[in-house]
């Protein structure tokens, strides 16, 4: 059986370990960076490189930092008492450049998920302890996402600001701004009616 | 505007460059590897420095070939007289696997598209008008995709080929081996019938 050069091989396979990435696009992605694209190739190597070695996790918060000291840890958003608690980074800019929010966070990097292997410890729920427990913080907002395992882990981030005597808050989940209500799920809908608030 | 750290977006942006990966995919990825395999990350850093230190082109036939001896242009395949023009390596690798071809190849690593501003010189046909002058040639077997750019550069190889007075045979286009008729294209159906042989 014929196949590639041991080191086209090797590289083929190092890119199947980028998720999503099945072994035809592997193939396709060596290709492209050999044939087409060695200055993307190199660049890829040396962000890497870069990366390994310089991006590490805030201590506090667990968000991926370059420094010591994280950009969202500061006293000054310490002052505010707020606390956000959000599943991964991307939650994160996005919270941070869709709302006025402007105080700490805590990023999971997950979910609680058991039958992944996923529990407390994985998610720095330790970290988080310490946090709640710091004196500063006076309300836990809970924006992980609405779905099942998201639910799970709110609850358990809410039992736990309560036994610290944190005050919890949950982001609203309801009918999306510009949505149609005819064409919005059952679940959302019933979520939205409940949570109604008064005018 | 909130974004992330400056390492991250260049690892990001780097990740981007690879084909079929946008923006969001580029993230997942690059938080994958941060996060949840660094071994990974270190692997692919690794292999893509020795994919662009040690994998070449062979001078030849254009394949990707790690020594300046190409397994694919011995002498013994030579001796063979047929050289066969494919699009891509993994075309090669196919025919090498499926098929009981053991000449030598001509690896366009494209094909004609004008509008893409790929001509003849992109993909090396010089190169292979060496190949049909060393005497040894004595068949151009090609093997481009039955698209309409694949035979387009097919005609146009077909016409080398005679200018160096080689026979040139291209491989048959009809009902692929376990399809049934009924959902065969009609284009496909049209190849078979009009190719049909003695049996």
């Amino acid at each position: 059986m014929a196949a590639y050069s041991p080191r086209l091989s090797r590289l083929i396979e190092a890119l199947r370990r980028l998720p999503g990435v099945g072994p035809k696009s592997a193939q396709r992605m060596a290709f492209h960076l050999l044939d087409r694209d060695r200055d993307g190739a190199q660049y890829l190597r040396d962000t890497l490189a870069e990366a390994l070695a310089g991006i590490g996790r805030c201590p506090a918060c667990r968000m991926f930092c370059e420094d010591q000291h994280c950009a969202y840890c500061s006293e000054s958003r310490a002052a505010t008492g707020q606390v956000c608690a959000v599943e991964g980074p991307a939650d994160l800019l996005a919270i941070e450049n869709g709302t006025g929010y402007r105080g700490r966070y805590f990023v999971l990097m997950g979910r609680l998920s058991p039958l992944d292997g996923v529990g407390p410890e994985q998610l720095g729920l330790d970290l988080l302890a310490q946090r709640l427990a710091d004196g500063l913080t006076r309300e836990l907002i809970v924006a992980t996402n609405p779905s099942v395992e998201g639910e799970a882990t709110a609850y358990y981030l809410a039992e736990m600001a309560r036994a610290h005597g944190v005050k919890v808050t949950r982001i609203a989940h309801g009918v999306p701004m510009g949505g149609e209500l005819e064409f919005v799920d059952s679940g959302t809908l019933a979520h939205a009616f409940t949570g109604r608030t008064a005018v």
